[in-house]
């Protein structure tokens, strides 16, 4: 039995790979994020900027800077670009609109969740109150279509449209998530492993995928090669909300940030668990048990070990690499320079191997 | 002294025609709402239709029927369209989207302001919980989104791109409200009177200048027309304003459907305060002494009073003719048939002399 994650670390190299191009990804983005940011009454762009990292929470530099996002949505914008040998500077507001589209939704997110960490600061809503959290999210919604329109260019508008159908499955997959939490664990009316997989697909891989069809459109590709990398984007997204329930049952505190076997704590119904519960035998009885009362730590042990025994973990892991797989061929399809090619490869990797 | 508004009532054929404004906007608009709705996951679905009226907690269709909102906002779209002789039909995506948006920002405002009732039934939030009173505000606004850019035809993306700075002032005006009540009452940090202009051009007045801007927009008309019709329609959402604020303070409770004085008890820095305040004299800092403590019924009764002796309910009714006067100078501007002209003047009338 182990209780920490230990997945195949790719090579130095792809990581370092992947890491450039989130870097450069942030370098072309951030100009568009600032502009729009500064474009908000300066409390509102203070607020903004403390969760994007820029400021402290009285408006100051931040010192000692904080860890940026990791911009991966915006590099996934990008690549698409150069995949239909476009520019990515042509692609810059296309991943600045998904990168406030994420953050509009984190803020949001923390709210509803009751978060009060995030990169280790308090979050909006704990720093400034819940108005100004939910504001503060209004607003940057607000921004990622006006910076598709604005600078988008002559397709910005078609954008923008796709970035409104993106925005829909995205709070669909929140809502059905937010159902999830009060359905009973087991019988005809709890969640099956199909309906998790709609709701991960919206949740995790509709703001990808959008990121590659805007990066795709405003790049230049056609209809078929936006979709393509969209969808591949979108399977890379359920791939990544796979290895996210992993980490949230067995990751190690150490690296994740949050406490051992959080989402047991907290009853989320995730993969690992939805799978186990399938079964509706014994075990599926046992766990279903355990959880269902106020479980202290030494269930939530016993739970994730039977979890483990029963083979969750393992489906867990067969989707997330069933979902990387189809990833590759979809990407396969669109003919790319080689370098884009790697690049993707690079952030599949960075996306699916990761500890926290 | 009075403690009720007895505004100079229009007479009945000027309310007939504003109801009948209102009634065609809402007929005309709302196939749009229910498409748009009808795009999100059901739960989500749901929960918008029990906002909207449609339907009751628990999606079965509302009984007794609940009474709709007044479709203000979509009656000034349709008017702005006829305004520039082009066809309500084209201004109806218009319509929709402001609606949407209006009915987003009141859904997040109920739980900013913990406010537990609208329409005489519980608010989203206090009925479906903050979470999802969050998704359901941020499904709405991605929807307004959605609505123009698939049903505006050839000028939706321009209106998309108008809708998007509307919003942003609308936050603005929000975020500088919430400002307002950490603000002192007295000295330098006090809010001004011009202060308050800004907000209340924001928060009340942008989203009624959009509504005429975009009808005007898909109507065919000139960005002249555009222009000068959305600021007239601001001007009446500053005169609405001020007339709230009067209402908050003097309102007769068996119309307005709020207690007597609330405005007060909740200490809302609105302009017939303000304008006692800025007097810095020694009924000012008597009023602030009355306000700053947890101010009790006959507390209430007092400042409200002096309010009134001080001028500044005078004020406020100022305000409000002013800003009605710009209102009708800007819409003469615009040669537009006179039974245009002549719904404006209703619509006016009914925003401004009002009892609720």
């Amino acid at each position: 039995m182990t209780t920490t994650v230990q997945p195949a670390s790719p090579p130095a190299s792809t990581r370092a790979l992947a890491a450039d191009l989130t870097g450069r990804a942030r370098d072309l983005v951030e100009p568009y994020l600032r502009e729009s940011v500064a474009l908000l009454e300066p409390g509102l762009a203070a607020i903004c900027g403390y969760h994007l990292g820029w400021t402290g929470p009285d408006g100051s530099p931040a010192v000692p800077a904080v860890p940026a996002g990791k911009a991966v949505r915006p590099a996934f914008a990008l690549l698409a670009a150069e995949a239909v040998c476009g520019s990515v500077r042509h692609a810059a507001p296309a991943g600045a609109a998904v990168e406030l589209i994420h953050n509009f939704s984190l803020i949001h997110d923390d709210i509803m969740d009751r978060d009060e960490e995030r990169r280790r600061r308090p979050t909006v809503w704990k720093q400034f109150g819940v108005p100004a959290a939910i504001l503060a999210g209004d607003a940057l919604q607000t921004l990622a279509f006006d910076v598709l329109l604005r600078h988008g260019g002559r397709r910005g508008p078609q954008a923008a449209e796709r970035l409104a159908d993106s925005l829909r499955e995205l709070v669909d997959g929140q809502a059905r998530d937010l159902c999830f939490a009060e359905r009973p664990w087991t019988g005809p009316e709890a969640v099956t492993v199909e309906e998790y997989r709609a709701m991960a697909l919206g949740k995790t891989g509709s703001l990808l995928a959008c990121a590659s069809g805007l990066g795709a459109l405003l790049g230049g590709g056609t209809a078929l090669q936006a979709a393509t990398l969209a969808e591949a984007a979108g399977q890379l997204g359920l791939a990544f909300q796979c290895v996210d329930d992993i980490l949230g049952i067995w990751g190690d505190p150490a690296l994740t940030g949050k406490p051992a076997r959080g989402d047991l704590r907290e009853r989320k119904r995730s993969l690992p668990v939805l799978a186990v519960l399938s079964g509706a035998d014994a075990p599926a009885r046992h766990l279903a048990d355990l959880l269902t009362a106020e479980p202290g730590e030494a269930e939530l042990l016993v739970a994730a070990d039977l979890i483990e025994e029963q083979g969750g973990r393992a489906l867990c892991e067969h989707e997330a690499t069933t979902a990387l797989a189809r990833a590759h061929a979809l990407l396969d399809r669109v003919a790319m320079p080689a370098s884009t090619r790697a690049g993707y490869a690079a952030l599949a990797a960075a996306c699916v191997a990761r500890t926290s």
